[in-house]
């Protein structure tokens, strides 16, 4: 059997997910996608909206057939570490190819990319560090590198969009992992990440749904946008967590944690640097709402991703010194798995190189400890009830097929 | 004028408080009643159940004339410290004597337990450290050491009860600081420390009148055993604070902060010693509610005052490196006082040897911040709205004493 690998967040699951798993299946002429995605916590440093068992569940009734999780310490870095630790699994797991949503649609720009950067690494990498000393964000400044660099006489990839900027990032981790997965990309249709919901659009943007949620959308509204599978999945979610899951929820314990550990110590935390922490931790004291926080700490410099990223590893205890000790995945975590998937599995198993990992309890590493530990905090900031679930939650097994 | 001294930590102020007070200024023929209270935090590892302003108005309102903070440094540490902590602050404030609730209820036998233990220190410094190497508890192991070296021909104080125990240590530390503060003691009368609450007692301990609060009585029912004012200051505070305090309510920040400092990182909080880091760990992960958790964690020779106290240090952030920073009080941070208490001040004013807070901010040093931080952190997990307390309440004033 052949696969095709996906890198997601399913945050939620909705119609531009189910285009994505079908065409890439379709490009690919695979016969299973797997799909490596995020736990508990999310690249743009935010607890997931719904719990990873929920977001699996989605993602296998609606096309994917293997779902393995992104351990924390790639999930929740910078776009080039999470690119490379997603790509790391997909290579691991056996995919022939992965594909990605691009604003740019076409994959030989990035290709055209890939060669002028790597040809001229060493300007690339200095122009980068000069504009970052200046102020300037880091997507703005790989941007700004790359703009001072190319050639106009061949395609390049526009590295000013979001989901191409991550597409490169695969490309060069794929690249660096120097085997054959083949890259493949296909057109973002429908919404932008950012925009609000319009009707009569069928792909609404991930985010554009969530506030919907957030500011009292009946469910059943969203139905235009989202696999009926994934509507009844969220309401069983929103009924078992009480309601969605942001930063405004987690606000109390992330407030809390701040002030505990008090500026001086917030400087230990991966990703907090340059003297932020008396800011962060001056702000959080005087902030009633995540809203207000935020808006007190984010800047032209740090923007809100990386402040939220900065927050996450607060929130979870992610110190530098763990960041540093991050080398390769050292597991492949299996959330869950279609028959399909599993049958895709079991004749790959031995090739593999990797430990397949089912139960919490064998992650014995500090890589492992770790997403254990985050999704025990994601659980307990919901409430004390579920915190078992990391342990007692097998891989969804989905048979049926007929939802598809 | 003249001021005499007590310790107090008014969980909350009953009739015994009372009693203690009005004999305090009797035996000692002070113009002015002294308290030294501590704040959110209590030397039995517990968060008080009602927040250090309420507890301030109750004593002012019933016979006390001035209230200074115990810093958390000294109020949350064991019983030598949170009475050397104390002493030292009476003494400043310019204090003749002070007095102690005890079992014995008079003072000579005191003296000669400090006599008998001081011209025999190294024995007993020895017997202890000998019989906390065995397992028994310090406590235990204290009054071994004082059974072993005491002489029949004398009278002792009991060793073996909690306020002799306390009593013990203020005549200690009084005798350190080397000054002439008389110390006088009353014989505790009514309920011991620990019993249940019995009806036509007017006299009823701290600790059965906490459990008749959480165990759901109407505050009105407890009218025999508190003062007026009492009852109607925690009909205020239950409604502001939305209940009463107790590590129950605390439980899901401790445990979330337990979970995510992990075992290893444990082990740098104040008093955690001795590799109980991986069962309290272990437990927090196990048990929903403090009950079931401090069951598991607690033995017999780490006793609950002791995990208690452990935990307040976990949930604080306060590390052994602060911990063993500590010298003396730095500052009296005042939290109240009546008509006549203001004009002791004044007239005393000059004679304090150290500054006289008024305002939170104002206390600039590790150890201010560190009270800060803990009443900071008291708040947030009460609820984020009254989280600016610390910095906007001023000291109480009761110019009306018609409550006395």
């Amino acid at each position: 059997m052949k696969a095709t690998g996906i890198v997601v967040e399913y945050n939620p699951f909705h119609n531009g997910h189910l285009h994505h798993a079908a065409k890439a299946k379709e490009l690919s002429g695979a016969d299973v996608v797997v799909a490596v995605m995020s736990g508990q916590f999310l690249q743009r440093g935010e607890p997931a909206f719904a719990d990873k068992w929920t977001r699996t569940e989605m993602a296998l009734s609606a096309g994917v057939d293997v779902v393995i999780e992104l351990p924390y310490a790639f999930a929740t870095a910078q776009a080039s570490e999470f690119a490379r630790g997603a790509i790391h699994l997909l290579d691991a797991a056996g995919c022939a190819s992965f594909c990605f949503g691009s604003e740019q649609g076409e994959i030989e720009p990035f290709l055209n990319s890939l060669e002028l950067l790597n040809t001229k690494r060493e300007q690339y990498d200095t122009i980068i560090h000069d504009r970052v000393q200046t102020g300037i964000s880091y997507p703005k400044a790989l941007n700004d590198a790359y703009l001072s660099l190319k050639n106009s006489s061949s395609r390049y990839a526009d590295l000013t969009k979001p989901n191409n900027i991550l597409g490169y990032h695969y490309i060069e981790a794929a690249h660096a992992v120097n085997r054959a997965m083949a890259p493949l990309t296909i057109q973002r249709i429908g919404a932008g990440y950012h925009d609000p919901l319009e009707p009569g659009v069928a792909i609404a943007s991930a985010t554009g749904i969530r506030n919907a949620f957030f500011e009292g959308e009946e469910l059943g509204e969203l139905a235009p946008y989202l696999p009926t599978s994934s509507i009844r999945l969220l309401e069983r979610v929103h009924a078992e967590q009480q309601g969605f899951v942001d930063w405004q929820r987690f606000y109390p314990m992330l407030r809390f944690t701040i002030l505990r550990e008090g500026p001086k110590a917030l400087a230990r935390f991966a990703e907090v640097t340059e003297g932020i922490e008396n800011l962060i931790h001056e702000s959080a004291k005087r902030s009633e709402t995540f809203d207000v926080f935020i808006a007190r700490v984010k800047s032209k410099r740090f923007t809100r991703t990386r402040i939220q990223r900065m927050l996450t590893h607060i929130f979870t205890g992610y110190t530098q010194q763990e960041a540093q000790a991050v080398k390769q995945p050292e597991y492949i975590r299996l959330l869950g798995m279609t028959h399909n998937g599993r049958r895709y599995l079991n004749e790959r198993k031995k090739a593999i190189p990797l430990p397949v990992i089912s139960r919490a309890a064998d992650l014995t590493g500090s890589m492992g400890q770790l997403d254990i530990r985050a999704s025990t905090l994601y659980l307990q900031a919901i409430g004390a009830d579920s915190l078992k679930k990391e342990y007692t939650t097998p891989p969804i097994y989905l048979g049926d097929s007929s939802d598809k």
